[in-house]
């Protein structure tokens, strides 16, 4: 069997416990709604916000969630379902509603970013793959927002897949990428499934396989006149040097659009080179920059005046380095109409189905969310929004790629100024609780202490 | 278009120089063969060794490789590839040699895990999926070992899926965590995949859903008679004293294997719980922990005398989370028959097709690694061995994940004593360049200097 994960085998793309339960219920006759709240429990401290992203997986996942034959005969094999069961996940299908904050949105520790309200054994069995996706889709995305935040504008590149964790992750995260700004990737599947624009220079490689750097130049660009020429292979500012004496020779026939460094000290080498090319009269010409590059060592170079026009980001964000997971959960808040909570040391939970309200300072500047019961009725912008009913996606509940990049630029230019720093922000961002929900709370835990 | 990779696609999962690099090389008629190694820069200061991983994966892709006229149609569009160059591509396969060191092996900095020779377009294109397979195999099956070898003995399972990079790093690290010594995974896809045995407990979610804790451990243990109970949910300790009361009540149909503990104080709740079943006979009943786990806190519990007989490690694990990749690269070495390097700052790279001798002590334990021009004949154990021939996958290539397995653990027994330590081993392993291949890269660098 090859291990691809694909529509006909991601229902066993769960941990085996998920199925365990669900069997549970379906044999204690346990079929009431529940509600699963999927949020993160706090923030790292490396993290003034997250984005949002996943759900679009998650809506995927859900509208086509089905047991073939094969994964049948694979968990009949495994000796713990009875062919009863086997028979009720034959015709399984998820038929419950989702609530979730729009992919792209800035959230926080401990409010829903999906509900969902399902039958038990349903909203069970798809918490592995609603957490692997939502989780690493915005641990993405959050890291992508600070790499796009640090470059200040100018063009921040995926160059990440290779380093990445595996095939998925790379699909994934060059589109979480793309909704917080990037404007590029260099992951060509990527292009072909999202539509995302595709870019890239070229490899130490060719230029070794030339053996003669002037000649692979000239041969490259011959072939890709506007592209980029990589000149550290041996040593960059010889690399430089060629490029000038190239495009003296070429004349009107040179159109490369810049030089890429990929090595030594950037700050250094940036500067000389620009000189270089600036005092040969090519000032037109580009200076872009990768290598062990992320949003600490970008911002260090800006401050420090390096003339450098665009960045190719690859390994420390693609495995969002500094951060490399995030402390998401997925818990059960309700079930039959009543709430629920775990009291575990550190691990309590809020009950109930929820709605999250987010209020805003006169310039439309974020100032505080407030997580309430979901039939609250607060003056702030309700975030949580219907999403799928009765397994079946909603209209408006899947913009386009483009729309969810055009909302995500929009939402990150209402967070307030200091969470945009890269080190820890103070005051962090205030998530309150609202009275009534807290009230809720205070009562079910006395109850679940002293029954 | 569905954002799964699969056999159909992977051809595209590459980055976009690759493709342009590959047309360049069509277009120049530049077809001679290449020599490419993939191979570790450095150890990351956090690992004394690595286990290699990830080449069944590649053999996998190398075998199958082409392009569908869906990815012909969408590089077309690009507007960057000619006609006559996708002709060529619709008739591309993979023709080329592959060296490898099996997988399970103990691998250091610089020396070739895998030696791609081939016409230099193909040798070229393959390099992002290489790169992104084995540097996470290996990623996976480095820190898999250290888990089990800090778990003394005790069984250590994969409970990590959940926050793994997206689904295909689940499924690969299930296989790299199977080859180094953990007995089970709870993914289930991965044990269908690869047939792994997949094991599981209960989540807090069953037992708040029953609201009482002791019905659901009844409703539980009726369906699975030999199950591990979660105790942790309201209170832990009070959690234990429920599962005495069964066991008393029940009697001889007690058949419940252990207790698991998720949360809190580990160290102070194990041997709590372990004092309280032992005074009430069932010194029979394991105790198993998870909750943040990884190398470092196992080692902790267990030097401090923790009764923990189990462990289930998740996210810490799952990510690699104090070494979130590794310094990876594949770089040309030889073309057309002669040796090839880069000599950027801090990335130069030794030239020509290679071996790697292993040299072990009296005991067998490995004392030194030297890396070799691939036709010296020195006395070590040579440990690239070929494992494809023009194209097609050698027999003896593929040993089957048993076997893997079982090599794996030989191969650990051979680390020296030292290198198994949580902290930076001083000295590192040895990993020398024979003279005669230092001689070779010293005359090589002098030449491309004053060409």
């Amino acid at each position: 069997m090859r291990p691809w994960v694909n529509d006909e085998n991601v229902a066993l793309f769960t941990d085996l416990y998920e199925l365990t339960m669900l069997q549970a219920y379906f044999k204690e006759n346990m079929q009431e709604t529940a509600v699963f709240d999927l949020f993160m429990r706090k923030l790292p401290k490396e993290r003034n916000y997250l984005i949002a992203a996943g759900l679009e997986s998650v809506l995927d996942y859900l509208e086509q969630l089905h047991f073939t034959e094969e994964a049948l005969d694979y968990l009949d094999s495994l000796g713990k379902f009875a062919p009863d069961f086997l028979d009720y996940l034959r015709d399984f299908r998820f038929t419950g509603n989702v609530y979730a904050i729009p992919e792209g949105t800035p959230v926080f520790e401990q409010m829903p970013l999906i509900e969902i309200e399902a039958p038990i054994g349903q909203a069970q069995l798809i918490e592995t793959f609603l957490l692997n996706q939502v989780t690493h889709q915005t641990l993405m995305a959050s890291k992508g927002a600070r790499v796009v935040h640090a470059a200040r504008g100018r063009a921040a590149v995926d160059f990440g897949m290779r380093r990445m964790h595996g095939t998925d992750a790379a699909i994934k995260a060059a589109r979480a990428f793309y909704i917080v700004g990037m404007p590029a990737t260099s992951n060509v599947l990527a292009g072909q499934i999202y539509g995302i624009p595709v870019t890239g220079t070229m490899a130490h490689s060719y230029i070794e396989a030339h053996l003669d750097e002037r000649k692979a130049f000239e041969a490259f660009a011959s072939l890709y006149p506007d592209t980029i020429l990589l000149v550290d292979t041996y040593d960059t500012l010889e690399g430089v040097r060629k490029v000038i004496e190239m495009a003296h020779a070429w004349g009107d026939r040179f159109k490369v659009r810049g030089i890429r460094l990929d090595s030594g000290d950037l700050l250094t080498l940036s500067k000389e080179a620009r000189r270089m090319l600036d005092e040969a009269g090519l000032h037109h010409l580009m200076i872009f920059a990768s290598g062990g590059l992320d949003e600490y060592t970008i911002d260090e170079l800006l401050r420090a005046g390096a003339p450098i026009d665009g960045f190719g980001v690859g390994t420390r964000l693609g495995t969002s380095a500094d951060v490399p997971y995030l402390d998401s959960a997925y818990k059960l808040v309700a079930y039959g109409g009543e709430g629920r909570m775990k009291l575990s040391q550190k691990k309590a939970t809020l009950p109930d189905r929820k709605q999250v309200f987010r209020y805003y300072d006169d310039r439309g500047i974020m100032v505080r969310d407030v997580i309430a019961r979901y039939d609250e009725a607060l003056d702030g912008e309700p975030l949580l929004r219907p999403v799928m009913q009765n397994g079946r996606r909603l209209p408006d509940a899947s913009p386009s790629l483009e729309e969810i990049k055009t909302y995500t630029q929009a939402c990150m230019k209402k967070l307030p100024e200091h969470l945009l720093s890269l080190e820890p922000a103070k005051p962090r961002y205030p998530v309150k609780v609202s009275p009534r929900l807290q009230e809720e709370a205070t009562r079910l835990r006395l109850h679940l202490l002293t029954r």
